[in-house]
């Protein structure tokens, strides 16, 4: 059987995964409904993810995560200002959430506000990506200490995940972009 | 029948519904678990409730906006300058955080994640409390154009949500801290 038949159900499985992320969380992503959405075989999900719904939710947070950082660092490569970098993401952020239906949100940031005591995988996941994502953009800040950048790197985050919120309430990117221009403007006066 | 036996598992009902909505938001929020959590008896979930889950949600998300506007309000009064407001709001956002348990995020926050097409109820009181507190907090930043004053309130409420999303993956109000902090740096140099 050639490498591509047996792969398609697996991505489709991963895929399907993160977009019912991307819209409901972990709760509102009911592994039947995956199944029947992906259109793969059922005898599929257990053949590639025999751990059940909690390695498909994973599997598919680290293929967000992954995507999301490749993201970050194409913005924040040191090449544009800081203040630049955040307003292209932030537009960036915008353009596609209005492209994509403006009903999916952040796949790591819904899964985060799900999170009960037993999801030790997902929260782990969940807190690297942030930590990485403040880690790629506070070296780009101007701020003289490092609790500064930090600080800052932290609010980007937040502002970043607060606006998929505000967005998904509204059925708007806008929100995106308010953000991307207000702390655009606070770094150029830093 | 004295009032507050009839009103006791109303109230009951309601406040484990909001509780619920900020652990796991609405995908996650079933009704089985909040009339068992509550301890009401089954009979007054359907006498109280008559439109079910729906209205138990949208009224749990007045109630919890309800409060938010309050809280906004104490912090957003003129009393202080706009910098003092935004840092005191986010350490209070961390310090009540980390004393509820690290485990709660925000109602209106977790349910505008879980929105479908089909929410209009929910959506619509999603969206208007998160303009309502952009109006709440917009007046009193001291940008010179009402836009850039939109912009920036926009900014906070984002900064706000993503907190509590950052805060949810790390357990911790720490988030909340570094946001405040940095919102307030940025005011105080506009």
């Amino acid at each position: 059987m050639p490498k591509d038949a047996l792969g398609a159900p697996r991505d489709r499985l991963l895929r399907t995964t993160e977009t019912m992320l991307r819209e409901a969380g972990m709760a509102g992503t009911g592994i039947k409904d995956v199944v029947k959405r992906s259109g793969a075989p059922i005898g599929s999900l257990y053949h590639y993810f025999p751990g059940g719904k909690m390695q498909l939710v994973t599997e598919a947070l680290e293929l967000h995560a992954g995507r999301s950082n490749a993201l970050i660092t194409r913005f924040f490569s040191g090449k544009t200002s800081a203040a630049t970098a955040v307003r292209q993401l932030f537009d960036s952020a915008a353009e596609g959430f209005d492209r994509a239906g403006a009903d999916k949100g952040c796949a790591i940031g819904a899964v985060s506000l799900d999170l009960q005591a037993g999801d030790s995988e997902a929260r782990r996941i969940c807190r690297a990506t942030f930590d990485g994502w403040v880690d790629l953009i506070a070296p780009h800040l101007s701020f003289p200490n490092k609790a500064a950048r930090k600080a800052y790197a932290v609010t980007i985050v937040a502002a970043l995940e607060g606006a998929f919120v505000l967005a998904r309430a509204a059925r708007s990117g806008a929100p995106f972009r308010d953000v991307g221009k207000a702390l655009a403007t606070a770094l150029r006066r830093s």
